[in-house]
C-alpha cells in the first residue's frame, strides 16, 4: 500500500461566521512537496433511521435554502456542545417530528463531505416510537412523512430523494429487513 | 402541505478563499419572519460507480484532510467550468483510476450537504473500462482497489466505509444486480 498520508504544517482559521467556521491548513503531501487545505469544521451530527410498525419510515419534508427545494429526509441534527450523541438523537427526533424513542442503536459513523468538511454523522436507529412534546427549532418548518420502506426505496429509485444521509439510512433498513445485515448488538459510542 | 418555502430577501458574498467560497442570505420564512441562511457556493461534482466484470467494482483509498484519514471511495470530482458532466466522468476517472469507459449512464442526482453547501453530485455508472493514460493531479496521491460487490457491501456494514457517496454508489450496484433497479434508458443529462 502507498503511503497516502498528509500531514499538518500549520493551521489557521480564517473564517468564523454564525454557522461556518472555515479553517486553512498548510500540509506536507507523501512525496514530501506542500500544498494547502481548506475546510469547515462542523460539531458533528446525529442522524435517525425512526421505525415504525411494519417497516414504516417517519421521513420528513423540509425546505433546504442552500439547494433551494423541498427536500425528503430522515432526521438529523448538530450535537449541542457536551451533548452525549444518544441525547441528541431523541432532542432532535422529538423537535423533528414529535416522537421519542426509548430504544436508541448506533448504525454507523458516516461522513457527508470529506472534500471541504471535518463533518461526522452518527446514524441511529430509533425504535419504540411513542409520541412526546413537540418542540421544535422557531426557524424550522418540517412536515413528517410515515412511508412504507418500499415506497422509500422507490423514491430513491425515481430521484424524488436525493439526500445521502436519508439514503443511508433506507440503505441499511433494506438490508436489516432482508435479514443481511444486523443491528449491531454492542454500542460503539 | 405545510407551506416550506424560504425565499431571499438579499444575498452577500462573504468569504471567497481558493476553494471554498461562503455566502450569507437573509430569507423570509414560511410564517413570514426573517433569519439568515450561510453556506458554500460549489460548482457541481460528478461521482463514479465504476463497474469491472463480474461485479467487481473499482474503490479507491484516499487521504481525506478534513476528516484526518483515508477513505475507501469511488472516483469523484468537481465538474470544470463549461465543462460537460460526462466529460468530467471519463477526466476523474482516469486521473484517479487510469482507467476510461465508451458506456456511461446517469444514474441519480444526490446532495451530501444540504445544511450548509449548494453542491450537487451527478452519480453516474461507467461500464466496458479499458486502460487508459493515467494523468493525475499533481496533489492527490490515489491507490485503486478493484472489489468484489459482496466485500464492498460488507465494509459498509463493517464502517470501513463510510463517505456518503460511495454507499449510495454500492446501493445503486446492489439494487442492480438484485434486478430490483434497472439502469435508467433515457440520460437525464
Amino acid at each position: 500500500m502507498k503511503d497516502l498520508t498528509e500531514s499538518k504544517i500549520s493551521s489557521k482559521k480564517i473564517y468564523s461566521g454564525d454557522l461556518l467556521k472555515v479553517r486553512k491548513d498548510k500540509v506536507s503531501l507523501p512525496n514530501g512537496s506542500t500544498s494547502t487545505r481548506e475546510y469547515i469544521r462542523h460539531p458533528g451530527a446525529v442522524v435517525i433511521l425512526p421505525l415504525l410498525k411494519n417497516w414504516e419510515i417517519l421521513l420528513i419534508r423540509q425546505f433546504r435554502y442552500p439547494v433551494g427545494c423541498i427536500e425528503v429526509e430522515i432526521p438529523a441534527g448538530k450535537i449541542d456542545r457536551g451533548e452525549k450523541p444518544v441525547d441528541a438523537v431523541n432532542r432532535e427526533l422529538e423537535e423533528e417530528t414529535g416522537y421519542r424513542s426509548s430504544k436508541i442503536t448506533l448504525l454507523q459513523e458516516i461522513h457527508p463531505c470529506i472534500g471541504y468538511s471535518d463533518e461526522r454523522m452518527w446514524l441511529y436507529l430509533a425504535e419504540d416510537l411513542v409520541e412526546g412534546e413537540i418542540g421544535g427549532d422557531e426557524d424550522e418548518f418540517i412536515e413528517s412523512i410515515p412511508t412504507t420502506l418500499d415506497n422509500a426505496l422507490k423514491m430513491i429509485y425515481n430521484g424524488k430523494i436525493t439526500d445521502v444521509k436519508a439514503i443511508t439510512g433506507l440503505f441499511w433498513a433494506d438490508k436489516l429487513r432482508r435479514k443481511e445485515w444486523e443491528i449491531p448488538k454492542e454500542q460503539k459510542s
